[in-house]
């Protein structure tokens, strides 16, 4: 079946303390080179069906309703992933 | 700068609560036609300077030990994000 990925990232201007963790960890296992790192949703929605207009439609709604909180967070992407 | 993006979701097997919720709450708020959701986590690690084979080996071991457990989770994907 196909599935439509959303993901989901914190705005840039929010504090984000589990990406902030993971880089202090880094170099704590032998890591650098990266300067900054953010954590945010990935989420699959399995398709019942085909992947039509009025089913991206319902994946976008649920992107920027149920599976993001608009104050803090961006809808980065809502996509078909191809198998 | 470059971006490393870095996609953990959880294993087939693995029971996933928050996908679970999510999946349940979609029908409350009028939107039907999906099957199964899974939520996972998407990590963005920006480059300091160019993106080497050498970074995006570092970026590699960090999804496998940091990022993920590898135990009940699968990196789906480590990729440069283009711009």
């Amino acid at each position: 079946m196909p599935t439509i990925v959303v993901d989901v990232m914190p705005k840039p201007e929010i504090l984000d303390p589990q990406g902030k963790a993971v880089s202090s960890a880094l170099p704590r296992i032998g890591i650098e080179g990266f300067a900054q790192v953010r954590q945010g949703k990935r989420f699959e929605l399995t398709v019942e069906g085909e992947v039509t207009e009025e089913v991206l439609a319902a994946a976008r709604k649920a992107a920027e309703t149920l599976l993001s909180n608009p104050v803090i967070e961006d809808v980065v992407s809502v996509a078909v992933e191809e198998v």
